[in-house]
């Protein structure tokens, strides 16, 4: 099976960029499985029901989220009819929603999708090690998952590194999402999953992590408040990834998209 | 003319990678000038002097450094003597070395080169940005300089993102370091400065940021000390970027380079 | 001449142990300055040029600030005409206001106020300490000021302790500002500087950190967001600390002041 | 019941505080419990076994630990002889160790010390608030544990205030260790539980957070590598908090104990 995981979602830019190119993309490539992180969908800041649906709509099959997941306060409260919408897996006990879902992909297929956020240079979070193993050995490769794709929302490189080296060989995708840069180092590690410390974002690169550039260029140097961050306006490259995967559920190969704005193309 | 920065070289792997196919690169490419971040060089700590000039012999104009600057206590003294080597431009005023230094290139160009560390996630260090501009303005593009490169050692992408901003129209080339995984978002600018936000590591990439993976894989969910951090020994990926630049001073062309090892090669 | 120095002052509750209790305080000890640290003065966030005077107005000759600075836009824009209002020095150059002021006291004595952010656990600011060398070397005890206070608005006691060192023998006070608990540390160091880690705040001790301890309680464990910060509206404890300085502008006694509130009276 | 709590003794000078007072102050306080931090007491760095057992001689029915548990490799090892030895409880699964003690005191009553590590500004470690109710559920007060000791290794004042008020009337005692001074907010909350924000060093108070001053003076400031951070050499304060607890378990009363060195006695 073919499955595409597409990062963070940057306000209307990133979603248009989804919502004109993902259906075409489904077929041309034919994709079984699409997988978006959405937690900067909803103007730069969470994700709302409305834009959930809209993503469902274009073709994904699964939404992840990460630090922003609550800007919006209503993903509390809709998270919870939200099958397809997974948060990470290791806030609290007690937070509304889930950290995995088994989700049945366009072609039947069983695929776990495991959100996660790492702790280096982030919040206090439980241990994502720990969390993503839990999750791993309640539906194994192979056996109940046809395929795992574990997102790790972190800022550290090699936090993201130690997750993709620890889960080798027993998950299809271990892709870094957050720092809305993808990262040149896509491949299948020696196990057989595939790896990239970071998807990059859907959204208009020619700003500053998909906000318009002008407030953060005044404010990292004057160090006062200001205007609000918005999100950039120009044309978004969708930033993703696309996994081939055998019938054992690990990975034979993978390959970078990017299409649109200022990136050079795949 | 035709430059090419490296990123930071790591231990062994990453010094064989650059002595080994750097001389036939210049050769072939027509490089005018060679930039390498040379602070993992000595077995993924600092710098010596010997490895300094190690470097140099291999073909580089210029080695710069970042947090690990003075890891090999050396550094403190022999910087001193070393022309061509430059530690972050913001270091507080009274520390040994330079923060830019205008080097001739092979082609007898004059050529800024300025590092400077970031503070998002990082040490506390001055501002970057006035330390940049205190020295982009000593030496400008087109009159005094040539060309100008600036190496921003930092972990967040949008604190080197807003460097490249800031820049734009005034440099060669807004270059990241420190991540040790080269990003994809290589491109020039609408002001005509080249820029990525990281050029990752010369080392070997199946370990973790160019390290053994065996003590980062048990410290980071151990949570314990253990063993040493050593640098990883497999086939390095030579990991830079080629920037052609007209006679105004300003990138005409990027290009990444990624040679050897796991990497996907350009 | 003796001099108090009031911690931050945390909304209505602590601005109402202020003007009840200061202007008696004045009298009983007979004080001849009084500097009050206001970043949470309004309604926990910021200052408003209205809270600034009624400060003034209760008695404090120096209001000083932090990293609440700007909460309140407007400050922004009065500390401009507000020469008893002092924000960190080390910030950006071209920030509004002054990080020093050589104010008149009450007893006609000239007083150099400076209010100065630590680095560590806080923002990306210059650096601190020769931000401060700066400030002093100006306006040199016992030739152009009589007193200087140091502010050192700060999370970690060691990058206190520091400053507390550095400037011993050279300044009057360095007391700190930020954590909101007072230290039991006060004393006078070997060279004559008055020093405590932390003055802790004007507030009502029985929140978390003077704010109304619902929200703090909620979300440090649920990690969603939700309810507002509001400050905390039982009786405010005045914390403080009384120095004595000689006419040499050194320390001759130092003494904790507690009143109202929780904790124990000094 | 008495307990006196002993904040983080930190090498010799704190060690010797510790041997030539605390057998004295066991007999004239009358104490039943007396439970010492000694994440420091080895040079500044740990604990070593030989070090615990003195501690134990001279007095300690149970020593507590922090970030700087596992500095002395060798204790990872003794650890597991160690009864009354107890690091923090919110280290991953597998740790060695344990994360609380149900201790028989001096008067034969059973004291249930919990030592765990906040993580605003330190380590990224597991829910402290979750791994502490465990505990509590396990031996709760009255019932199982005649006394319960917490001790919040952490640096937020606003984390421990939190831990405080979330056991309020569930435990004896909560305490905050790890910033080396002592606040001066000790207290009983409205529920019966003594509190204090942070309880002190034993140690040095002329130095930097006990350590000798010289090279911290140094480093942040030049921010070279270079000296060795040495425990200060001079006479320690015995800084701890002695609490009277009732039938039920509850305080009755709580008193800040300060002996010896530069600080304020009380
Ligand atoms: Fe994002
Ligand atoms: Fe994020
Ligand atoms: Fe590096
Ligand atoms: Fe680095
Ligand atoms: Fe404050
Ligand atoms: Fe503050
Ligand atoms: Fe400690
Ligand atoms: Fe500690």
């Amino acid at each position: 099976m073919r499955l595409l995981f597409l990062g963070d979602v940057v306000g209307k830019a990133g979603r248009t960029a989804v919502t004109d190119k993902l259906p075409g993309l489904i077929a041309e490539l034919k994709l079984d499985c699409v997988v978006i992180n959405g937690e900067n969908a909803a103007h730069g800041f969470g994700i709302t029901e409305a834009i959930y649906e809209e993503l469902l709509d274009a073709g994904a099959d699964c939404v992840t989220l990460g630090n922003h997941s609550w800007d919006q306060r209503e993903a509390l409260v809709f998270i919870d009819r939200a099958p397809r919408l997974v948060r990470p897996v290791n806030y609290p006990s007690g937070t509304p929603g889930r950290g995995a879902a088994l989700i049945e992909a366009k072609n039947g297929a069983q695929v776990l999708v495991v959100n996660v956020m790492g702790r280096v240079f982030m919040d206090a979070m439980d241990d994502p090690f720990a969390a993503v193993e839990r999750e791993v050995e309640r539906a194994p490769l192979g056996r109940v998952a046809d395929a795992i794709v574990v997102d790790i929302h972190a800022e550290a490189t090699s936090e993201k590194q130690v997750m993709g080296h620890v889960l080798d060989g027993r998950v299809s995708l271990v892709v870094g999402t957050h720092t809305h840069v993808p990262t040149a180092d896509h491949r299948v590690l020696s196990g057989g999953t595939a790896f990239q410390t970071d998807v990059g974002m859907c959204g208009d690169y020619d700003g500053v992590i998909g906000m318009d550039r002008a407030e953060p260029l005044r404010r990292m140097r004057e160090k006062t408040p200001g205007g609000k961050f918005e999100p950039a306006g120009g044309p978004a490259t969708l930033s993703g990834i696309i996994v081939d995967i055998g019938a054992n559920g690990l990975a034979t190969a993978v390959t970078p998209l990017r299409v649109g704005g200022v990136l050079a193309p795949t």
